[in-house]
């Protein structure tokens, strides 16, 4: 059941006459009859659209509509806006200027009940009583009726009401893998942030979860990163490629990443180039020896560019518009990588250790290829990773296939259907630890997961194929920062007991932490 | 000549009986032959304080200070204010609780006539007539005049005084070297960005001054780090260190990059991590398809940190309040490179070429050690850098003294005093090109610099050596980014015409850029 009633009106360019009145009584019955029917079912005409009442004032026709699931009475008006002006352009030369829906419910069946209260934007009233949502718009212009915002709040309603009956990402996960237990072999008990900073390998910075990295634990950070060059991305036919860092606004909302700004760092360029403009910045700092951040934030644009958060947002935008040849990429998938320096995610203020950074570093393979081939594709990434950690570091790990990392990186949550899909969206590769971490309470650490994304960001970066064949997409991201993390607590900071592979990158020795005199504390 | 004239008062915890008024008497008669005069030369007493006039009422003394140059009325309020608090408090249990200059005058002889009208911060009224300024400051409370704001508006008004009788950077720049001109040899005879574009070595992506790197340009980009990470940092014995990328403000105050905030981008972390203070950004984006920037403006922090400008600002951080032995640096000076990803600049929203950027690759060098050996570091990188620039890629360079860096990034500009100086503070490699960049008005690009910064950031930062003897820093850039670009001026496209240095990083081919049915155009 849906049920629309609009009271509004569309503006004319000039006055009407009064003998117009026979002229418009005769346009509405017509429309009624015909226009506000056409694209209704056979039999469902009566569920179409129906102007209730109408009255010319002046410039103005005055509507009342209402109307069913076919013909929504906000596609009605725009209609009788466009066979109106050609009417009475002819007869009285006189054009709609604009149409407008003043007043604009919405009584429709849910498919649930919410849980607890929902709020919905440019809502006057939102009442929801017995599976039923009685929804009172604020008033809509002719573009957002055009942009059809009354379909959307409707839509998202019923999403913000199916995210209440889902728990959280836990529920989906389920084990697909265990390696054998080997936490005994681990050389720490305990989280070694505290050692590594008494030996100097890391430095506090002031910022929370982003460290000063010194020459040991940097060259630590780079073998990994070599490694996972050498053995997974160069094997596997992986380019590289530089992707940007800063992400415009337009392409995080592509990729869905306003769902998640709470978790994502925002960059404000200044206001202007011109230092003039900025010159009561530097004289308070002068005068007073602190930073005037509210008077900075004032001379700051909005924000314009979110801080990557996934690495892998530009390569989408890359091909954003473009048409791909699904045979091409059959043979020759796409298959970039990109180690262009740290990610950043807003975990908090309150980071403790080396495990979970606001700062990170990641290597984040992307490809584009046909549905099969790009789950293959991911598969043997998943697969040579899983021997690094096995095979090189000797690490304990599991594998779980869990929640498509495309909707959790939009704010998604989905019901569980696992069931109904015939194939694993993520696996997540998680190190077992032997004590629980500083940032959450599990004795584990994921230091990479692996997805295949469909077509989502094909459909929504709108990329195709030339014969419209599906394309998928997917992306890996491995993390040297954590790689490098569950090392120093699997074979501790004696560089002698560290695997082969690793001692291959650096050499004979571990460089050094230059000593000060107060620093590093003996 | 310096008058200063406070007019203020000292509010008591509780007030005083009328027959306190002798005891005041004697007290303040006492302050201006003693109190008020001490410190100041001998002979000079007369430009001490004295206390012109005072009032008690309830549990306010009302205050007339007049000082010359030596304890200034400032300083004078706050010894009287302890003073006094001993004198009551043991007769009469009163204490004093605050001292307050409601109205705090400066007269003072300028050194230079300003040029333009100059403003001030936290103050009422500036004048300058005949090389003479008149202050009148807003009301200051204690913690103000404790923390000398009096003395530094006056500093900072000479400064911005003397930095209108000085122009620009260009004036202080003096060729030290010119490489033989070789511009015949150039392969390209105008910007290459174009063809890059055409061939798809790099593609647009929505922020100006930000590109997408596909795998020719990127595998380009990473060889000439390598060259400079092989035949520069490790011959010359530097470490690699992973320098922040987000750099809190305080560390940017320090580094004195809040006088050129107009050039940097900040970030801005979430309010909340709380999903639901953010679930309006999403109903909007969900509802009208366009991000809304302004809603999220305000689910933003203040401005906490600025994206990494300079790339050495951790550096001097690592070392805040440290105590260096610098017999210890003679022998093994800090050495460390960064080449932990891009770093940014605003440098407005119209950039076009690649030859200037938003967001950009640079190695950053980073040392310290004694006067002497700070300066014979420089050098030495900067002759490996010549001969890279000079022997391996064949190009047309000049090389300048110009402005010491460490005052251009802090906003500082300085009087030519070059004769004075004993070294030179920066030097600039330009490469020469056979046409003006889209940027700027120039047929040339600067593509490094090599920097000592005398003990300016020590200072700053608050790090000194054991014995107080001078501890240096320095720091080069150079910049890949930059590199890549000339190289394709200099040698064009076709990977046989590349310079075998380069070669020997990529292999036998250039990766290839993937072809889509669009794109890379035709």
């Amino acid at each position: 059941m849906l049920l629309l009633k609009l009271n509004g009106y569309l503006e004319l360019s000039d006055n009407l006459p009064k003998e117009a009145q026979s002229e418009l009584k005769a346009f509405f019955d017509d429309a009624n009859e015909k226009l506000l029917k056409k694209g209704a079912p056979r039999g469902k005409e009566s569920e179409g659209a129906q102007v209730t009442g109408w009255t010319l004032k002046d410039d103005r026709v005055e509507l009342q509509i209402i109307s069913g699931r076919y013909v929504r009475a906000h596609a009605a008006i725009l209609r009788l806006s466009n066979s109106l002006s050609e009417l009475l352009g002819e007869k009285y030369h006189v054009g709609v200027r604009k149409a407008v829906a003043t007043d604009y419910q919405i009584e429709a069946e849910l498919e649930k009940e919410p849980l607890e209260p929902v709020t919905l934007p440019f809502t006057k009233q939102l009442k929801i009583e017995d599976k039923k949502a009685y929804i009172t718009m604020v008033e809509m212009d002719e573009s957002e009726l055009k942009r059809n915002y009354p379909d959307r709040l409707l839509r998202r309603l019923e999403e913000k009401i199916a995210a209440q009956h889902i728990s959280g990402k836990a529920e989906f996960t389920r084990t697909i893998e265990r390696s054998n237990k080997s936490l005994q072999k681990y050389k720490f008990r305990e989280d070694p942030t505290e050692t590594a900073l008494k030996l100097g390998w890391v430095k506090e910075f002031p910022g929370a979860g982003i460290w000063q990295i010194m020459p040991p634990y940097a060259a630590l950070i780079r073998a990994i990163e070599n490694m996972v060059v050498d053995d997974i991305a160069k094997p596997l036919g992986f380019q590289e490629v530089i992707l940007p860092r800063l992400i415009p606004l337009d392409v995080e909302m592509k990729k869905g990443h306003l769902g998640i700004a709470n978790e994502i760092i925002w960059a404000c360029p200044p206001i202007s180039r011109d230092p003039k403009e900025f010159e009561e910045i530097l004289d308070y700092v002068e005068i007073t020896g602190t930073p005037p951040v509210e008077l900075l934030q004032k001379k700051l644009r909005p924000p314009t560019f979110g801080l990557a958060y996934a690495q892998c947002e530009p390569f989408y935008e890359l091909f954003a518009q473009e048409i791909v040849d699904i045979e091409e990429l059959e043979k020759n998938p796409i298959k970039f990588y990109d180690k262009n320096g740290p990610t950043w995610r807003w975990e908090g203020g309150g980071l403790k250790g080396l495990e979970r950074l606001n700062e990170f570093h990641r290597i984040e393979f992307v490809y584009m290829a046909p549905p099969e081939k790009t789950i293959e594709i991911r598969d043997q990434i998943l697969e040579k990773a899983k021997t690094m950690i096995d095979k090189d570091l000797d690490l304990e790990y599991r594998i779980d296939a869990t929640t498509a990392v495309y909707l959790e990186h939009a704010g998604i949550t989905e019901e569980q259907k696992e069931e109904k899909e015939e194939f694993v969206k993520t696996y997540d590769l998680t190190v077992i630890l032997p004590f629980e971490t500083q940032s959450r309470p599990e004795a584990e650490l994921e230091i990479a997961s692996f997805h295949v994304h469909t077509d989502f960001y094909a459909k929504r970066f709108h990329f195709r194929d030339k014969t419209r064949k599906t394309v998928y997409t997917g992306c890996v991201g491995i993390g040297p920062s954590r790689y490098a993390y569950v090392n120093l607590i699997r074979h501790g900071f004696n560089y002698d007991d560290w695997p082969q592979k690793i001692k291959k990158y650096i050499g004979d020795k571990l460089p050094e932490v230059p000593h000060t005199v107060t620093w590093p504390k003996k």
